[in-house]
């Protein structure tokens, strides 16, 4: 190939390029999976945050600077250095080695309960996808909450299941509501985000774990326990995973480095019964044979070297600070406007008055700099066009004061 | 967490160890998708050579001599240097934009033609994996070759596909045969490996691929062209790719970086037309968001720096030498047993008189510290006993002289 310079941002090659078409393949016809997926609001919304000086409560990233760079390029030279033929040459699809040997030490800590197994995942949405490539055949029902992470909605719609919103309020899924919805629907997994959940920020609270797990058991439901922003914990404390009150192993919990260390890595697990493991371990063999050996390695020495304690409490003091100034804007906004104060993790989500949009206050507030997402795509049944989510991670203190501002005056106006 | 030591292979965790398992857990009813799938017995053949002093003539992997553990652990390092808030953020599905620009330029060099679109992957078996998800409903008909790779055949399986067997001779696929099995099967997509065939070295003859391309177009069949080791050429001269005589669109590359730069890296591309393209982004959105911005780099750097040129030429030659004392080897096995005589790539197929048994052979082979693949696993439909598939790449001329002594003995007591 020619010998190319230095990559220069503006020469980004697009791929999806208008070009001729026959007629003959766009009558190729695709998979029934994807009648159900659409994906394609949010994805509008990225595109206009792309812009340049776009302030953006939008997305769920990590600050830059929670961004280890330093520390990943001094870790990735040495493991390679070290141990560069086992990582550049095939791995097992269970896993790195000595990861899995780190992880497992971590994932007790962080799960306060024994692990059976443990499999680490290109990133936590693959646990997702495993899961469902081992349990649902089409129009199988899944559990979810309402609202609730609309990337594994887009999952779950892609494996044809059937997903039905549970009942929650304040402290997360409401135990009666679940069981009546089990009863009713007979669903192969639960899925619940128990820990400042994405969209809302909730946390469910600590006497329902223990009944959640076992329901699980009790039902038989696989319960898929997303908690990535579990060690993102600004005031109270941690609760006790739901798998740490699993005893049938009904339990599988996802966990995700994305937020603590670098999502770019692609690395997080699932921990939980080796039998439900086994299945998943083979729908990844055919998925992308094993997750990267050198993403595996850079966080076995993050968690080896126990770099990860200090790097949170650092981000964390940061977060608190950013989700304090967003909070400050909220309280002055106009009676009406109602919003969660989580204790961690990344979102706020805010009730508008009811005869507000928040669709169409959106483009107004992209106007102005400022994107956010829309409530209404958290949702399984969508509705709920007054809500929006708010992110905080991934601007600054002055930005958000900035930010806060325009949308509070877009409400002011369209309010009058 | 408790702080952990460097870590010590002996001490490898095993995740899927003994407990004690309720009655109730056995009961979960997994996804009908994975009845199609077993898989078993070749996983009992790599847990066989991972057996201290095993010469292996039975997995793909590239040599360890072959791979540029001090290269990546320096690129490793300085991408992270410059440009790690990027890499280690969250990323685009549609890959990150450097390697975009010169996988795009590498891809025409080596497919000879424009490329349209084209999307990184998780290796290439995410390609196909892609590939299933945008276009295979469950009874679909996958045209395959016969034998093929039996990895991807357990891709098409978890979609529940179809697989049809096309007769091949010493050139491949038989374009008479193609045309009978498309008009008779009406498949949704036809899988070949053209170059240096997994698992029988041999090559699609250069006057059966632009046929290839205009039967994909007449009828309307999606060609997936698994190319990997096209590269790995040691005599004679590269051909056209399928998708070079591709006027329609019908044809999608799949491109893989693990048999020339690093298998454990996980970077693939699939490069075709945007709109299946497009279909396939938003499967891989809610597969895994994205493949590693890291290994993307990695890869990146290694096409920008033009280094690949030169490490093609210092494996192939190694690889050559490899495969010589294999060819030598088996010109002194006994009358009856035939074999490819491949130009490149990592495999030879062998036909061993009809009475003999590969499976059985291969047990005892095993004992005596040699490992190869029963061919019969390669075969869609089974059978064909008397086939094994041997790889040199991963084993020094020394190993080969003494492995292939092995088979040859094994092979003349089952014959007296």
């Amino acid at each position: 190939m020619h010998h190319l310079p230095r990559y220069v941002p503006e020469k980004v090659f697009f791929i999806f390029r208008e070009s001729d078409f026959t007629m003959k393949l766009d009558e190729l016809k695709y998979a029934s999976r994807f009648d159900n997926v659409s994906g394609s609001a949010i994805r509008e919304i990225f595109k206009l945050i792309a812009k340049p000086g776009m302030i953006s409560f939008a997305g769920g990233n990590p600050a830059k600077s929670a961004l280890p760079d330093d520390v990943c390029a001094q870790i990735a030279k040495e493991v390679l250095q070290q141990d560069g033929k086992a990582i550049l040459q095939y791995g097992a699809t269970e896993g790195y080695a000595p990861l899995l040997e780190s992880l497992r030490a971590y994932a007790e800590e962080a799960l306060g309960c024994k692990v059976d197994g443990i499999l680490p995942t290109t990133g936590s949405t693959q646990a997702m996808d495993l899961l469902c490539k081992a349990l649902i055949n089409p129009g199988d029902v899944i559990l979810v909450e309402n609202p609730t992470f609309l990337g594994n909605m887009q999952c779950m719609r892609l494996y044809e299941a059937n997903l039905v919103p549970v009942e929650s309020d304040d402290g997360g899924i409401i135990i009666e509501k679940l069981e009546e919805a089990i009863i009713k629907h007979k669903p192969k997994i639960l899925y619940t985000i128990p820990t400042f959940q994405n969209p809302t920020g909730k946390t469910l609270a600590a006497d329902r774990r223990q009944p959640i797990a076992e329901l699980a058991a009790k039902y038989g439901v696989v319960v898929a326990e997303d908690d990535p922003y579990r060690d993102l914990r600004y005031s109270g404390t941690a609760l006790p995973s739901i798998k740490s009150y699993d005893k049938e192993g009904w339990v599988m919990f996802l966990g995700s480095f994305s937020k603590i260390i670098s999502p770019g890595l692609r690395v997080g697990y699932m921990a939980g019964d080796p039998r439900i493991l086994r299945k998943c371990t083979v729908g990844k063999q055919s998925a992308d044979v094993h997750t990267s050996n050198l993403t595996q390695a850079i966080v076995d020495q993050f968690l080896r070297r126990n770099l990860l304690p200090e790097h949170i409490r650092t981000i964390c003091a940061s977060y608190k600070e950013q989700m304090d100034a967003m909070m400050e804007e909220l309280a002055t906004f106009p009676a009406g406007t109602t919003y969660t104060k989580p204790e961690g993790g990344l979102f706020i989500w805010v009730e508008l008055p009811e005869h507000l949009n928040a669709l169409e206050l959106m483009s107004k507030c992209v106007e102005r700099g400022v994107a956010y997402v829309p409530g209404t795509h958290f949702f399984a049944e969508g509705g709920h066009d007054n809500t929006l989510r708010l992110n905080f991670s991934n601007s600054t203190v002055e930005q958000i004061h900035t930010g806060m501002a325009v949308i509070r005056e877009v409400i002011a106006e369209a309010s009058k």
